[in-house]
């Protein structure tokens, strides 16, 4: 059997396992859930065990720190697991339930009832904790899942997969509804994608290039869990204590998540009153400071930033400043560097605040607040599968809801059209 | 210039557009269809005319009576789009409604807007009425679009688009909001699906070839309107009168669009009792009888079905039948050779409606109605821009709503997370 054949099998057993998973009823769903759960307390020594086996690998391969710390499983992180799969236990299940429903003149009932997508392909890369907290969030929306991770974490993942498989079995469901591809070669990713006939959404959640050849490849429909280059604007009546705490928190709480801000932009009546303070707190904080003319004019600790400053997601201390004429030019701004992830606009003005919400074309706009509640959990989804940068279906924050689709429904008494 | 960069210098002038469009208020939107539909009329012989010519050299080329008539603009077609206009401006204009909105904990007031989706390219074969159609929705819902239309069309849909340019400018918005390839090269369809920095979604409405080729090649998401293979399912105990009227109506009052049957399914308790005066009548009607051996042993003037035959869209005069065990078999044969599209149940057993309802996973499940009954105006969306076969985002008869996307608001008080 080829790599082709090989993932026809396993996508054309995951299309059979769907219409299984579809019918499940939430109480066994739940308790799929924890049993895994479980198993992962009962079974943790072997895991931990078994993803040492992949760090001794990883660092004799001379692998990053960063890496080989998400690679990491340690008591503490099984537990992250355990917790969050009592999270997605928690949540309700959103299979079944009709959103609308209405008459229509002659008769119909006609509604939109929430289905499973059915199969669902998971690209990912190093941390092995994803391969249970992607596959709770799939098993609970009644999906199918097949996932292929990175090439590191292999045989943490195998473990993993092993307890969900055993947890399903146990239920008596097929084992078939998760299934991990046991292929590390790229080739791999690239057939996978072209599965259109039994593969019905790819989510990548990965680097540049993973998603870059997802996109390229995939002939089945992909939601991208793409970069962030998000701003905050400080307006001219920008109350001085919220714009210094938001900045701050926007960059430095957490500066190597997408929803971390890249630029400030900054009015230009308060760049040399409120400007220069925020950013030597930034600078306290660690942050280096890249600014334009009018910034290093003013505060020449600056270094002079760059064109293609503006557009790159750093994920690290590092901030691209901009001083702007008024509200127009940071929307404009915006729009023409940013990538659609996440904005905040500071100010005590309603109108402004207004004009924000609405014209800026981002997956989650915010008035007053840190950018990085742009987050599934603080938003009030419950968990997320990762935040969509992409504008259809699911944009933002993807949750329980957003692994369904909406299909019609109609109650008819005999209706036929004239 | 090379086709690559005429087809950026488009698409970028599409973005600039699409950021207009997306402020566009209601009356401006609706006024613009308005002028739209009073030029339409007043350059109606004009508009004659060239398509004339049009339909000149189509016959000039041999081609097929059908593709001529869907060629052919007459005043009473022009009166088609103008009353189709008319339907546009009175729908509820979707932008800027706010779905959902609820509080966090921590005083966050969060909801769901819902936006234009941007720059939507549209890819479509021969009617140049879709054009308008078309044009109209995406502009009511504030999106710009770019059309590539078929080359047999190419002069009518050149003047419908100046049209469309004239009504925009005369409402002072810019022309760019509608713009088409002028390249009948095919070149140039893969090009444009290439262009995702600049293009939001694509939606190519046509034959299996163009939505394949932009299926393989395109980096942008595509909504497909692909074929329709759709069955009426005959319970046991099915109301013999309305066995008849949904299976005739599926079948023939229109047999050559998607949401018309190709096969259909009886319960085997009936198929010596009902089923043979179903289908005399069928035949009646001009309908070609394909059965498997028990239909043929039933009603001998019924041709043999091939394996084939299940899943192939006739769009003609042609029907499958298949006698089945039960409910199960039923859900299992559309499992595996419907194309997700419509299906019907005729039953008078709550149990078995409820059943039908819940596990055809196809984009409108009916009980005891026609599906021809799938469509956006019959199901109460106003018009439709097509009938979407995908899952994800738009499933089924896609309106004004479904070309509009939702993205996250949310309003603090200087909220910074923990």
């Amino acid at each position: 059997m080829n790599l082709k054949e090989e993932l026809v099998q396993i996508a054309s057993k995951s299309r059979e396992a769907a219409r299984s998973m579809a019918k499940l009823t939430s109480p066994v769903k739940n308790q799929i859930l924890k049993d895994t759960a479980e198993l992962l307390l009962t079974r943790q020594e072997e895991i931990i065990k078994i993803n040492q086996g992949d760090v001794q690998k990883a660092k004799e391969k001379n692998l990053s720190s960063s890496l080989i710390d998400r690679l990491t499983l340690t008591p503490q992180r099984i537990k992250g697991m355990v917790d969050g799969l009592a999270d997605v236990i928690n949540l309700p299940d959103p299979v079944g339930e009709v959103v609308k429903m209405w008459k229509r003149p002659n008769g119909l009932q006609v509604g939109k009832m929430r289905v499973p997508i059915g199969v669902i392909g998971f690209i990912y890369e190093s941390r092995p904790n994803v391969t249970i907290d992607a596959t709770a969030l799939c098993l609970k929306s009644g999906n199918a899942i097949i996932l292929r991770g990175g090439s590191e974490a292999f045989d943490s993942n195998q473990i993993l997969v092993d307890i969900l498989k055993t947890a399903l079995q146990k239920n008596k469901v097929s084992g078939d509804a998760v299934q991990y591809i046991p292929v590390t070669d790229r080739q791999a990713v690239s057939e996978l994608v072209k599965l259109d006939e039994y593969i019905d959404l790819i989510i990548p959640r990965g680097g540049k290039d993973l998603i870059r050849t997802v996109v390229e490849q995939s002939t089945i429909p992909v939601i991208k869990h793409y970069k962030g280059v998000c701003s905050v604007y400080l307006e001219a009546d920008a109350d001085p204590e919220l714009a210094l705490n938001i900045t701050l928190n926007s960059k430095v709480q957490r500066p190597g998540v997408c929803n971390a801000i890249e630029n400030l932009l900054v009015h230009k009546d308060i760049a040399e009153t409120l400007m220069p303070g925020i950013l030597a707190e930034l600078q306290k904080a660690g942050v280096e400071i890249r600014g334009d003319d009018d910034v290093c004019r003013i505060f020449p600790s600056a270094k002079p930033v760059t064109e293609a400053d503006w557009s790159t997601e750093y994920l690290e201390k590092i901030i691209s400043v901009k001083v702007v004429e008024n509200i127009e030019a940071a929307i404009d701004f915006i729009s023409r560097y940013d990538s659609r992830h996440s904005e905040s606009i500071v100010t005590k003005d309603y109108f402004k605040a207004q004009k924000f919400i609405r014209e800026v074309d981002s997956s989650a706009v915010f008035v007053n607040a840190s950018t990085r509640f742009n987050d599934g959990f603080e938003l009030g989804l419950g968990a997320e599968i990762g935040i969509s940068t992409d504008k259809l279906h699911a944009r933002g924050p993807m949750g329980l809801e957003e692994l369904t689709c909406l299909k019609f429904i109609v109650y008819g008494e005999g209706q036929i059209r004239g």
